[in-house]
């Protein structure tokens, strides 16, 4: 992991329609992502609805996933909860079932203040045996990681890695120069969240990126990645615009009928299920399920991009 | 609880200094409430940390609070988690520790619509064993429950009552007044969780409140309640100003230092302690704890209130 | 005005159809409120459409109406403006048409911070020859103005009064016990902005209540604001009930074709057309008009409260 | 114009100590940035304070600064109002003084719908003698203008340009993409307000550069697009790098004292004068000037980045 680089999916999670964990449709697609060469695999983040699973689910989650690659590549996982004592005994699970490493939001539900978001970061850092990485997600849980503060954090030693998901490309930025100047960090992972700049982020020096399409289209990113590193640029850029093109997707479900998260991740899963790697797109509960026509809709997105 | 009214504080978690429930002042403190003459419980709120307690520590609170009172009055129970699975398992776990009612959010952390927070509090209460009541606290959740969505719930059935802690009074009417009128609705409890509008609430004619300084002078807002129950307005606005006053102990923590939530449930817990009530102030982290000067100034509030 | 008390209509703006002021109309609106019995007339507020009139008709707003009242109660006029320089400019152009006193907001458009504000407010009085009203209403200009600051600028004698929008009856509150009980407040008037809860704003010491929908039924208003000086405070509350039903009538424009304000302030302008008030119901651009189911919708709110 | 191209800064508005327009310092300014390279001026804007200024001195700035560029290049001019009859007011008289294209933002103060903003553009751009540009500035307007709105008033000839200050890469991303394959779309100007991350935009395909520190070192922004333009991205991205740690003194204003604005455009303004280009630092109403420890960290930056 020094430091984890490429491409690390944050994996769906495969339900059955009684949603429970779907065991053999998440090995199957786990081995999808790691065929199409992916560095490592972020499992329980918000694509994976890691909000929605039990504690019960989620450590079956990371047992299945750990156990399946066996140390051939680094298993992430989400320890996502509201405060440090819960984060700790995510932590606690998720490492006995053999996380690799966590990657832990901001506290959530109280408000925060940069001091007690220091003090969680701290005090999650002392209790995990280990690396944390720091999961900027403001959509999710209202507060922006302020980029001095993941410094501060990382030259400390406390953080071993950055997800962003805030879409703040210039904050992201911030971080990234500064973990390459900062005489006290070294080994520190940058990775952009998003699906729709992993070749800008790339450019100006990101490690690696986490996008939830990675799931639907892992040799996408894989290419793109490449094409990155190799100084590819056009060639870069025009996978990344189709990339963006399949990302439409997530507008399949309507407005009227359901919110973003389950238009998003139903697209996603049904996507899985229509290409042949899961066996139900099921989403977990309280999420609205896409209906017929909307399915047919990522289909055609699929279609456009080749992937059917 | 047809329907539940009066006052029913949202009941601290004191803490050992390391940070572990302390049984005996929980117990001092639940006497302390109830000797006042509250009508109700209602632990594992905001107010009780519950976002910052883990699932071990929530199920002591409430086996120890509701053995404790055996029944003399109703135990409710927050099941504060981010969506229906996980909510779920809480209401499985406060109810097996004696709960007579829970107090659920909407969903939190994945965005919401609301035809998602409709099916998360159907789910639930087809789940529960006890009456649900929703909890309305978008400070925590960032989503308002809408009036209309409540009263529909309650028509069903699937809603027993509601905890507004929106501060939005016109939107609290509304549902007051909804539910009084609403042929399909009885029983329903409306219940404010301001601290500062009590007095307005109950003339609009709310049936109860869930304050959380209660649990600093659960005598004042007794007296409140009786006075307003009375319609000795001028006497019960005289109370209701004198603890809107004392409320002020909420700002002591410096906002240099710490958030809203570190000072205000740090304020009442120093509050609780120089009141001899609870053996030690602490708050869980990564709340920021108050200092000497800070503590002093929650002290004076207490004098100028009379209570010390 | 030592201090306004009583009820201060927002005058909403008539419209002729090529969205030009009628004259005529405003001054039947006008006569329509003094005799119903208000205490003052509030032009170029939000309800007025003052951010969609421009510079001269404004003036003309003005004007018109401060020669026709004469005197006889006193006329306030916003001042909406993005910043001090050019508020100022406002102040300059109502004040020469005749305006009593000013109502101004906080900056909006520029980030602002409470330093900003107060300096904002010491300017404005400065540089105005009446006295100057606070308009605090977040939903518009994206900050609330916090109740210390106000209290502050009242003893320092900047501010003559406050006239609150913001829904927060908490902090309303503190304004009010504030004003009543600082050594350096005397004549300062706290306005409640809201319709929905006039009689537990008067019940807790309120001035005064600035309701837009005092427009379509002044008669009601004014006799909310008598019944709750009386002390009956169950009419109060029963005339206030009928008023929150008649509020109803903001949500008729559909939400899917149109915003809240265009929702709003065209069911006001349709029920002054519909009981014969003004000439034209038209709203300003670029908010999208009432249909006629939609109109229809409003005209069934006048029928049950009385009002056709 | 078709399409503009390039470095356009927002030309800060330099004042006299006693808030007027220093129209000297002003010409100077200007010099300096057209000597640099420029392709564009971008006058009355955020950076330029347009909501502090009056009508009178906004339309001082565009006589002032179209009659000295005398054509040479294009001076666009914001628009800057709460709504349509206001902006086409500002439209009259901006394009009355000169300018070659009008910058109009979403509606403000007034809560704004899809439809509503639609309704705006059609008819500013229906009363507009010249080009209308959108400005997406959601930190000031509070609305973000989707991506397919801005298409479509694109294809339909409403919008001829895009200023997107709205920090969001991947919606910026969609319009360009859009605009360059949508059969009705060309000629279509799509700009970063960014300063941060300029060498990506332009290399997903942004026509140009909006940025505010531009003023300050219109130089390098000048090299920045050629370097960019021909392809040589390892210098583009150095160049970059040395802006965005120039731009650090945006926060040399004490956020305890000041806002964001006032330390940001104080900041500019601050090293303006420091470089000689302008006589007096001072920002507008109610803007909280800079201290000297403040000047001297903007001195800082200039000196690290070989600008003293």
């Amino acid at each position: 992991m020094n430091p984890l680089t490429g491409v690390v999916p944050p994996v769906c999670t495969p339900l059955t329609p009684d949603r429970e964990i779907d065991v053999h449709s998440l090995l199957r697609l786990v081995d999808h992502l790691v065929d199409a060469g992916v560095q490592g695999l972020f499992v329980l983040g918000s694509t994976s609805e890691a909000a929605f699973l039990t504690d019960r689910q989620r450590r079956l989650v990371v047992e299945t996933v750990a156990l399946h690659v066996g140390g051939k590549l680094p298993v992430l996982a989400g320890v996502i909860d509201m405060t440090t004592p819960r984060v700790l005994d995510q932590v606690a699970r998720v490492t006995a079932a053999g996380a690799d490493a966590v990657v832990a939001t901001a506290p959530f539900y109280a408000s925060t203040h940069p001091a007690e978001i220091a003090r969680h970061y701290r005090l999650i850092a002392a209790g995990s045996p280990v690396p944390v990485i720091a999961y900027d997600i403001p959509a999710a849980v209202h507060t922006k990681l302020p980029a001095d503060l993941v410094l501060k954090l990382a030259a400390e030693g406390v953080l071993a890695g950055l997800k962003d998901s805030s879409g703040d490309l210039a904050g992201f930025r911030e971080v990234v120069t500064g973990a390459r100047t900062h005489p006290d960090i070294s080994d520190f992972s940058v990775l952009t969240g998003s699906e729709l700049f992993v070749d800008a982020a790339l450019a100006l020096g990101a490690d690696g990126a986490v996008p939830g399409l990675a799931n639907v289209d892992p040799h996408g990113y894989v290419r793109l990645d490449r094409l990155s590193r190799a100084g590819d640029r056009h060639r870069a850029r025009a996978e990344q615009e189709r990339l963006c093109a399949l990302f439409g997707m997530v507008r399949a479900g309507d407005p009227a009928r359901m919110g973003g998260s389950s238009s998003a991740l139903g697209a996603f899963k049904a996507a899985l299920h229509l290409r042949g790697v899961i066996d139900c797109p099921a989403t977990a509960h309280p999420q609205v399920p896409l209906g017929p026509e909307e399915i047919e809709r990522v289909g055609k997105f699929l279609a456009t991009a080749g992937l059917l």
